[in-house]
C-alpha cells in the first residue's frame, strides 16, 4: 500500500494558451478506504479540451479548478484496496478523480471498463469523448442516408467517432484537420469521404463548396471560429448544427466576434444546438455497449495518442491546443500488476 | 368593369433603407379572367418586413424581384367577376399578387376571408404574420407554464400575436419595441407582464437582467443586432431561439459582425432554430380557425396601423423600417362594393 501520492494541482490561472508551467506537483498523503471507498492506482489519465474551462473562473458549465487544488479528470484505475462490496484488489475501472497516482473514491460512482477491449479503449473510443459523439451526432444531429456531414476537429476524440456513426448512418462525411497526416488518417483509415486541412486552407468558403458540392446537411462542431462561420454558409435548408466544443476559442479571454448568420438561419429554417453528454447519463450504458460491439466488429477504428509518464500529463493537456494529438490523447501512468 | 389598373412596380434597388422612390406605378390592362380565374378589386394591401429582402437579388428564401415587374403581396380583395366555379361576384378572398387596385389570379389560390371578423384580420391576426407566430411560439419556441419568453418586435405584426400566444400558454412574457406608445400598448393592452425600450437602453444587458430575473428561456425573434447578442447571453439552461425575422439586418449591404456565442450555446445547451411559415402550409387552416376563435373571445387583441390609398403603399412598406406600425401595417385601397 502506497503511503503518498504525486499529484498535479493548479498553480496559476493561464492567460491564453496554458503552460505546463500553469501546474504543480504536489505529495499527497494516501489514506485508506473506508465504508464504501476505493482506493485506485491510476493506469491511464485522460486530458480533453474542456478542462482549458475549468483552468478559468467563472467555468460556464462545471465548477473550475481552484487555485492549489488538484486537477481533475476522467482516469482507468486498478482497484488496490476496497472497502465496497462491488469491487476488490485487480478490478479496472473507470473513475472521474484527481490527476494523481492513486486516488480513493467512492465505489458508487465507479464504472467498470468495457470487457474484451484494452483498459485504455473505456477513456477513448468507449469513453467520455465517443459517448459525446453518439449522442451529439445520432440523437442531436440525426443524419439521414446521404446527407453530407462535415466534422470539425475530425482526427480528434470526438470527432473520429462522430465521423464514423455518421458513416455507418449513410451520410458522406467530410472532415476537417490541421496536418496532411490527419486528412490521411481519417480518409484512408476512417472511411471519411473528404478531408479539408484548414492550415492549407486560405479560402474556407471555397474548400467547402469544393468537398461539399451539395451543400452541408449537418455540421458536427468541435472547433468553432472561421471555420465554423463558413461552414454555417453553407447549410442547407433544414441544416442542423451539433456544437459539441469550440476548441479555438477557449483560449481568448473575450468572446471572439463573427458574422452574424440569422438572416441565413431563418431562410434555410437551419437548427444549432449546443450538447454536453452528461444530459444522457440514464443511456451511458447503452451507448458504451453499442461503442464496444461497433469495434469489437471493426466499424469503428481508433487510435490513441499515449504520452508515457504521470509527470508529462501537463504537457500532453497543452499539447491538446496544438493539435498534436490523433484521436484520444491519454496519459499512461502505470502498467496493470502482475496477477498474483 | 375596369379596362386598366395602377400597378407599382420595382424601379430601382436600395441600398440601406428603401425609399419610396425605389418603386414606380405603371398602368396596366386588365384582362378577363378566363379558365378558372376570378378578377379580384384590392380592398387591403399587406406590407411585410420580408419584402425588403425581395427588392435585392439574390433574396435568401424566395425569387427576388425583377427591376420593372410589379411588386407582390399578401392582399384581401374582392370578386369583381369570376370564371371560377367557387367565388362569385361579393366574395372577399385573400390572394399573393402583385401590388395593384385590380388583378386577375388563379382561383384555386385563393382563401375565403375569415367569418364574422373585418376583412383586414385576414391580412392581419388571421393573416400571414399571426400564422408565423402561431408555428414559431407554439412549435418551435414550445414555451411551458412559467417560462420566462422575450418577443423582439413585440409591438408588431408577428409579436403581438407571439408574445400573447405565449401568455396564454402560461409564461412571463417580455416584448422589446422602439417607443414608449409601444411598451404601453403590449404591457397594457395586450399582457406582456414587462417591456424594454430598446431605443431608450443603453446597457441591453441590464435591461434583460432586470425584465428577465430568471434568465431567458424562449427567445421569439424578429430584429437580430445587438439586442439578440444581448438576450442569447441570458439564455436558460436548454433555452430556445426561434427566429423569425432579422429587421435590423435587411438594410445592411453585408452581414453584420458581432460576438460568436457558440461556446454559450453548448454550456447552456440552447437551441437557435429558423423558421419560415410556409413550412407549415398544411396546417394553415388550423392555425386561422384557432386564432379567430382567440379574437373572437377576446383573448387576442390586435391593432392596425392602415395608411390610406393605393398611392401611399411605398410609404407604408418604408415606414415599417422607421418603426411606425403598431401591429400589421396594411394600407386600405378600396371599401367593399356597396350591396346591389
Amino acid at each position: 500500500m502506497p503511503t503518498t501520492t504525486r499529484v498535479w494541482t493548479l498553480a496559476s490561472r493561464p492567460e491564453g494558451e496554458p503552460t505546463p508551467e500553469n501546474f504543480e506537483m504536489v505529495d499527497r498523503e494516501v489514506r485508506d478506504p473506508s465504508g464504501g471507498e476505493v482506493l485506485l492506482r491510476t493506469l491511464y489519465l485522460s486530458v480533453d479540451p474542456y478542462m482549458r474551462g475549468r483552468m478559468r473562473k467563472p467555468h460556464p458549465y462545471a465548477e473550475p479548478w481552484d487555485l492549489g487544488d488538484p486537477a481533475k479528470a476522467d482516469l482507468a484505475g486498478e482497484v488496490v484496496a476496497s472497502a465496497h462490496d462491488d469491487y476488490e484488489a485487480g478490478d479496472v475501472v473507470t473513475a472521474r478523480a484527481d490527476w494523481a497516482e492513486y486516488n480513493v473514491v467512492d465505489g458508487d460512482d465507479l464504472t467498470p471498463v468495457a470487457p474484451d477491449l484494452p483498459v485504455s479503449a473505456s477513456l477513448s473510443v468507449v469513453g467520455m469523448p465517443a459517448r459525446t459523439a453518439y449522442f451529439g451526432m445520432l440523437d442531436v444531429a440525426d443524419p439521414d442516408p446521404g446527407d453530407t456531414v462535415v466534422v470539425s476537429g475530425a482526427a480528434g476524440a470526438v470527432g473520429t467517432v462522430a465521423g464514423q456513426l455518421a458513416r455507418l448512418a449513410g451520410a458522406r462525411v467530410v472532415g476537417t484537420a490541421g496536418s496532411p497526416e490527419k486528412i490521411e488518417y481519417i480518409t484512408e483509415e476512417l472511411g471519411y469521404d473528404a478531408g479539408i486541412n484548414y492550415r492549407e486552407t486560405d479560402d474556407y468558403d471555397a474548400a467547402i463548396e469544393d468537398a461539399c458540392p451539395d451543400g452541408v446537411d449537418v455540421y458536427f462542431d468541435n472547433v468553432g471560429g472561421e471555420l465554423t462561420d463558413a461552414v454555417w454558409r453553407h447549410l442547407n435548408d433544414f441544416g442542423v448544427v451539433a456544437v459539441c466544443g469550440q476548441i479555438a476559442h477557449y483560449n481568448m479571454a473575450e468572446t471572439p466576434t463573427g458574422p452574424r448568420y440569422t438572416d441565413g438561419l431563418f431562410a434555410n429554417r437551419a437548427r444549432i444546438e449546443g450538447l454536453l453528454v452528461r444530459d444522457w447519463a440514464h443511456r451511458f450504458d447503452e451507448a458504451n455497449e453499442r461503442l464496444a460491439a461497433l469495434v469489437a466488429s471493426g466499424e469503428i477504428r481508433y487510435r490513441e495518442s499515449v504520452v508515457e509518464g504521470f509527470e508529462n500529463a501537463p504537457d500532453a493537456f497543452v499539447g491538446l491546443f496544438a493539435g498534436e494529438n490523433v484521436g484520444k490523447q491519454l496519459v499512461k501512468v502505470a502498467d496493470r500488476a502482475d496477477p498474483v
